[in-house]
């Protein structure tokens, strides 16, 4: 590994948090006491979410509720439509939800009966339906209507990008079984033709984005893997976005104002921003063969790869193992197969020639494109995610409240005699 | 003075800067080298913001062209006046701040032709315009069109706040001088009831934000101090917002990310928002001794006093010696001449019962009032200047950029065992 600049806060303790371990030895990556694995293999994004804005894991009843509520909080307000309606169709989507979110604070800000966990639940729900308004409108979907039932995210945004279109056969367990592991979500599988027939009652905010954007039910395999990738983008400690939410939290600003300062700070490519870079890195190869022998060539000119390495892990990224096996069982699904097999030559290259680990950011890139998601929505998608960890945050914040104000070193030029404006050069 | 917490980064150096000096022995607060000071009483914000952005103190054509090119930029888009029309009349004008600043990102994202220079310069002429559009629009003001000739500001807003209307007389040096001191922008003092007929050749920041709040060119004393208190604002090392701007910046974001960031934190009670703070503080109280029994009161009960100390000064912040002297001229010209008596009364108490000096923002909130600014524009008219402060920090971020991600010492729970949800609790 190269050698790191000093800087940038690194390994220096900025406070102390209960929500997250990040690889400290013997623990991996857990979400208040709780292993990353188990939460993507038995949870489900809203018990993550829950457990991080409430601080524990909810019974059946709590969920299901919970549930409910996010689908009760849905639905767009009709200004706020019209405020992304007037946003340009090239605009950047991480610009929108900032948009959004800062303008939804204007309508329902924070009060004694709207408690900050009400506030997260409604932008969870809503941060979703405000970027597909904005895209679908901006595609030819009438204002205020769903989006269209034909296959809006496709042809035009990201002409590679495919919807999953194999059949399962829902008669078949072994079928089924073979390619959709235990907890998959237990919407339908056909897809409807129909935008208003979204299934309320199985509301996730997985199956819900998923619906929003393609105009129809999704298929379970791609509902799964997308709750997962929420689950996995959810927290992680003082990142810089959660770092950045937390020094605007600690002046007591309000929560909206902490969100847009987390949107903002994810989309920088070395932070969240990174799984769309990544996108554009596999896209790029059309083999396998191509991409070792394109990737030894970037790294010669000493190019930039992303989604390799992290700040804080040392050996390996935990949550890349699990959305690994992720991608690489939607990519049986999908037509264009190639892309696993060209991540996968890009992370040997990247093992063997710099002893660099995929984080969570690299194999996120082809799951994401095999479920139909065009790539401009990747960052949108882990901010619906963050936001849970970011809420977390600000709330423990508040709890134990300091400035969070650092001072600098000076390294500018001495005193300096004033001149007036008419002698100066 | 009260034992402090640890933790909040107090002290600690997360990087280095050639911007500024806060309270460095020997320097006081300088700008590249520039002592407060001479900017204050030598200098315009026009000049600080050249400074600032730019690295130097810009000559007289570069002054003219600046200026020049300000006034060109104060125009607002349609569409965003259309969205900053949506937005609620009971919105935080902070809120409404961000959610333009972000908007216009959208419509003028930066690219090689527009520098982050030239961003800077837009979001500095245009966040007054931005506020006041939105203010007026929901006060009465036909859409598009300028803001009222009538007095937009007093009466409904903002009950006790006076508008200056004691008369100068333009042809006797000598009452001139004794209210407006050296370096009054040269704009005419007599207001205007057409509010199309704005002088833009001797166009200000501050003159050009007094004419669209009140309608009419404002006094040339008015316009001087809110010019000083725009350069007394401008920067601050690294404050909360800064650092959390610097953080954004730090992902490799796009600069008006970095800026509603910094909106975002500059509003919380404990940074920008104290200047609205201490405005409830002093109007709380209708005489001197009123106000020196309240703050005792205030003190036993041990409630926090906003506008006093600093994290960085320990003696006195040497920007309150000049907005104080510029809030005591005002308050010969205003009306409520009260207000000045009764901050005087509590500075009074606070360094003797806590040793506490007044911050720039005590003796702000007054010096703004006695101009008949509303008191929720208080915080926004340091955004107007600040954001040359946050371009700096983020032009001197990205020039030798590494991530901001500092860790946390974990004080959660140990590993937990996973349950599953049917047999929670």
């Amino acid at each position: 590994m190269a050698v790191k600049k000093p800087g940038g806060l690194a390994g220096i303790e900025a406070g102390s948090t209960a929500i997250s371990t990040v690889g400290k030895d013997g623990r991996g990556l857990t979400y208040r006491g709780y292993s990353i694995e188990d939460l993507a293999e038995h949870g489900s994004f809203e018990e993550t979410a829950y457990l991080l804005i409430r601080g524990k894991l909810p019974n059946i009843d709590e969920l299901t509720s919970y549930r409910r509520k996010l689908a009760d909080a849905s639905v767009l307000p009709e200004t706020l439509k019209r405020i992304l309606e007037l946003l340009p169709s090239d605009a950047h989507p991480m610009e929108v939800l900032q948009v959004g979110c800062t303008a939804l604070g204007t309508m329902e800000p924070e009060t004694a009966a709207r408690t900050t966990a009400d506030l997260a639940d409604r932008l969870i729900a809503l941060t979703g339906p405000m970027l597909l308004h904005w895209y679908h409108y901006h595609r030819g979907a009438a204002r205020a209507e769903p989006p269209p039932a034909v296959d809006a995210a496709g042809a035009d945004a990201q002409p590679s990008a495919l919807v999953i279109t194999a059949d399962t056969d829902e008669d078949d367990p072994q079928a089924d079984e073979q390619q959709t592991p235990a907890g998959v979500s237990a919407s339908p599988t056909s897809a409807s033709a129909d935008p208003q027939d979204y299934d309320f009652d199985n509301y996730s905010v997985a199956g819900h984005f998923l619906y929003l954007l393609h105009g129809r039910h999704a298929e379970r395999a791609a509902i799964r893997v997308f709750d997962v990738s929420l689950v996995l983008y959810a927290e992680h400690e003082f990142n810089a976005s959660t770092f950045a939410a937390r020094v605007t939290a600690s002046t007591l600003s309000n929560y909206h104002s902490c969100i847009a300062t987390g949107i903002g700070t994810l989309r920088g490519n070395l932070h969240g921003g990174a799984n769309e870079a990544v996108m554009e890195l596999i896209t790029s190869f059309e083999t396998p063969e191509e991409a070792e022998a394109g990737t030894r060539e970037r790294l010669t000119a000493k190019q930039l790869i992303m989604g390799f390495g992290h700040r804080v892990y040392t050996v390996s990224d935990p949550r890349s193992d699990i959305i690994k096996k992720w991608s690489e069982t939607l990519s049986l699904w999908a037509q264009d197969g190639q892309l696993y097999a060209i991540s996968e030559a890009i992370e040997g290259v990247m093992r063997q020639e710099k002893g660099l680990f995929p984080n969570l950011d690299f194999y996120s890139a082809s799951a994401y494109h095999f479920m139909g998601v065009p790539t401009p929505m990747f960052t949108p998608i882990f901010v619906i995610s963050r936001i849970t960890g970011w809420t977390a945050h600000i709330i423990e914040q508040r709890l134990n409240n300091r400035l969070i104000r650092p001072s600098a070193a000076y390294i500018g030029p001495d005193n300096q005699p004033w001149v007036d404006v008419h002698a100066r050069f």
